[in-house]
């Protein structure tokens, strides 16, 4: 349940100015505004499960897109009954709809890749939970080299030979001169990395697939101690979840979800520090950064 | 839209701690929180017409009645489509329900007592919008005069007297001495009375209704001089507000569903009072109360 400082799930993931929502509660339309993140920016929204707390806000969202003239197409990855959601959505409320809305269906089974551009590659993956969920897996691809600008500048490779040095290549000049390529390159960026794990029991082989992730949310419903009653929800505590954290090698871990009966939150963070000091159960509207950083030079 | 400060439309009117919600948009149970009113008291909801931001905080509300284990009936009085929206969620988010919902659908042809109970009558009446809408009229009874205690003490009328003397007549003791009503009652209380005229064109003879309203809600969604835009959404402006509340001799006028467009609310306020003094343009949170008074005593 929403508390009076605390509402329903959604993330917000901003990789280099484009924005992935990520589970929609009651009233992400109004905390986006509130923290002033990007609205109209949002083209793909990734839904776990269609438990309401991480899907009321779907109505607002789309009604608000609506008022400001959207025209991009919407992209859901969810649960096949969001698509009778967004039915109901648009018979009786989506009747001057100026956008599409597009379904596409989550499976259930295994690890799946299910959005990938020139940049990104997003998995679901399935987590066990009361109803069918599932848990995403936001990887940057494998980046090029990086030009060094004044070696360009000076040599003036044809776009031919610019593929050849991000790939590693060096390069010969019309008099037969090698530059070689740690002359006219830096490394590449290191690929970064986020993953969601929504409402879910401890599933100690999720850290197979989360295996050295940056930024890793995991549920924490519960504290430590109350262990019977994350098994009977089908939900984690604070140290299941920093155990998942240590086991994947994560850089960070950021706990939510808490159940409405702990009034404070630094006991909870606590807990899973003293498994995974890397451990932070966050506000509303905190955020969190992975910071682009070159691989090593390795030759 | 909502923005920052503003969530969408929600009223919470308290007859003798009797809770009645009027309209439920996206949110409305995070601000019942923050605001720290009564939730599970609510056992009615009054919905004026089926647009999302007069809805959308329903879907929240059945969930954390389920949530808080709620058993009571909760009754919901509005348009027809609202049967649909409670069967959308009872088939996606109701299966562990625990309580019945119950929808009461509107009729739009003229003004018509929806619920009464001992104290209460709630009327509907029909606005004027771009869907079926209704404004609701809430007014208490016509009161019995109230017993003076020290006077009931005195002479122990049987039940049979208390009720005549209610009415308005004397005693009469065993040995003949009549005991005037005067000394035995005070005045009964005066009716008061509550209108909520949700998003609606302005309607001059919607006054009609409305004559002597103590507390009065009037859409205001534009400023005067967007008299244009306020015809072509068919929404009111501040002045055409403060004219119904004129025309209608209420008590006082609470003024919101503000465009989104008008950053402060002052000039809003000010425009209103130029016709009407006692308007007021309401913030999130805002209490108003009528207060109590006794009928004059006309003998």
């Amino acid at each position: 349940m929403p508390t009076t400082k605390r509402f329903p799930a959604a993330h917000l993931l901003n990789v280099n100015e484009r924005f992935f929502l990520i589970d929609c509660g009651e009233g992400t339309q109004i905390q986006l505004r509130r923290f002033k993140l990007g609205f109209a920016k949002i083209n793909r929204v990734f839904i776990s499960h269609i438990h309401g707390d991480h899907v009321f806000g779907l109505f607002g969202l789309f009604s608000s897109f609506q008022l400001l003239g959207r025209k991009n197409e919407l992209h859901i990855h969810g649960p096949g009954e969001i698509r009778e959601l967004v039915k109901f959505y648009e018979k009786y409320f989506g009747t001057e709809q100026s956008y599409r809305i597009t379904v596409h269906p989550l499976g259930y089974t295994r690890k799946m890749l299910i959005f990938e551009d020139e940049r990104l590659e997003v998995f679901s993956f399935p987590l066990q939970h009361r109803v069918p969920t599932c848990g995403f897996l936001f990887t940057e691809k494998y980046g090029e080299l990086n030009l060094k600008k004044q070696a360009i500048d000076k040599y003036k490779p044809g776009i031919e030979n610019i593929h050849l040095i991000k790939k590693g290549g060096d390069l010969v000049l019309n008099d037969g001169t090698v530059i070689p390529n740690s002359s006219l390159t830096l490394p590449s960026w290191k690929r970064r990395s986020y993953a969601y794990c929504s409402d879910s029991i401890y599933e100690p082989e999720l850290s197979e697939i989360l295996q050295k992730v940056d930024l890793l949310y995991h549920e924490a419903t519960f504290a430590h101690g109350d262990e019977e009653l994350a098994k009977k929800t089908m939900h984690s505590t604070t140290s299941q979840a920093a155990q998942i954290a240590l086991a994947s090698g994560a850089g960070k871990l950021l706990m939510g979800h808490f159940s409405a009966r702990y009034k404070t939150h630094e006991n909870l963070e606590t807990e899973a520090r003293s498994v995974f000091p890397e451990s932070y159960a966050v506000n509303d509207g905190d955020v969190f950064e992975v910071k682009r950083v070159r691989n090593e030079i390795t030759s």
